[in-house]
């Protein structure tokens, strides 16, 4: 069991609090620079103490996780005040694990990769958590509080971690706006977005049974050039965007297993 | 109960005759070009009859259907030879109701929307089926049929259904070719496409319980230059494809939000 202050009231320190007090940890503090979310967050947790001080040089937790908007995460720094030997982490995707040194403590990373809404739960034994330290014994600590709340737990470099968000953009930011693109396509013709979620859904296992690489199907794949000329002809009426888009997938696919072939 | 000819062994036909045999309906034939797989596919049935031959004129079945590819379809057609008063029926997301007219019976299109695999076990039950047929007598007969192996059941004319294809080639196909992207940027940073699976999954979930242009998130959404520029940078050791695709998704999706905002 761990002693843990929150920094942050937002969606990362609502889930990953809950998270960890179901899992037996103590959660002393949630500071908010707005007391009242501080107290709302505080009020679902067991003994928190609601603070919007980052005086913490009287704490008892032994671990701080900085759960912040990556902009307000270097003011933090800046200001907040710990008491000796403790470790202080961010759950950040972008900064750096250097961006902490200046806290003047035992410093990590603590970056759980999902996607985090309000009111929506999220099973935390599948949420990997991506960790980095400089110092082996921290990176233990931080291993067990991971392994604490979830059976997917990464170490994961500075360097690495700004890769995988980049490999995340394109996995789920750009698919989603393809889901965009293809919703207005069906509502236009009267049909529901909904028709295609049983085969979103079965594309997505393949991916991960077979690889993506393995996975892919369509008109692309194929050469079936008489298909991609009849979709160009259909999507004339559709924002020209959509068809460069179109195109410029159509050459990527066939070039990729052309080459493979 | 129906007595069903099954014309065509792939991935549908193997699909299809199982579902609508554990449904209660008899499936009397099993016709390929190639009898070998004929004769697999109906040994699997309970009395199929494998066959080679495209004369149907002496067979017990009311429904036919064409579980052929698209290549093949209009060949099956020129040569079938049924019996009086049955409906053929094709499952071709692509080809035109009229295709089948030439067959000189009642003529329908029963489309299961999947992607079908083989040994990969379908539940039917979430396919969506679309129906087209010319009569309502037919369609009648073919929603029974429909709704006996699977509870969305769609009537979706032939102009609908070849959008709906191309809907699915954005959604899908172009899908799976950024998850080809994803997994060798990660793969190249020594981090496994696994990584991902979570995020992804709730990336689709969220599209479908909050509709995908409210679910949008990602640097591109909340205009984050300083992280956009940051991938160009990371970008610079890929394949400049990629990076016209970066491009491309940054400056529409940053359009689409700045139109709606």
């Amino acid at each position: 069991m761990f002693r843990i202050a929150i920094i942050g009231a937002g969606n990362v320190a609502w889930h990953l609090a809950s998270n960890l007090e179901k899992e037996g940890h103590q959660i002393t503090e949630v500071y908010s620079r707005n007391l009242a979310n501080a107290k709302a967050l505080a009020r679902t947790l067991w003994n928190a103490k609601p603070t919007n001080s980052l005086d913490f040089s009287h704490s008892q937790a032994s671990i701080f996780l900085v759960c912040v908007s990556d902009n307000a995460l270097q003011e933090v720094i800046e200001q907040i005040a710990l008491p000796e030997e403790v470790i202080i982490a961010h759950t950040s995707g972008t900064h750096s694990l250097e961006i902490l040194e200046r806290a003047n403590a035992y410093i990590g990373v603590f970056y759980p990769l999902q996607t985090f809404t309000k009111d929506k739960e999220v099973n935390f034994k599948n949420v990997p958590i991506c960790l980095e330290a400089n110092e082996a014994e921290v990176l233990e600590v931080l291993i067990e509080l991971a392994e604490s709340i979830s059976s997917q737990v990464y170490e994961i470099s500075t360097p690495q971690r700004q890769v995988l968000h980049l490999s995340a953009v394109f996995a789920c930011n750009f698919t989603n706006f393809l889901f965009t693109i293809s919703k207005e396509i069906l509502e236009r013709n009267e049909m529901p977005f909904d028709l295609l979620q049983n085969l979103i859904q079965e594309t997505v296992q393949k991916a991960f049974v077979l690889s993506p690489e393995n996975a892919q199907t369509g008109p692309a794949k194929r050469g079936d050039t008489s298909i991609v000329e009849k979709h160009l002809t259909l999507l004339e009426s559709y924002p020209v965007e959509w068809k460069v888009l179109y195109e410029l997938f159509t050459q990527q696919i066939r070039a990729y297993y052309q080459n493979i072939t």
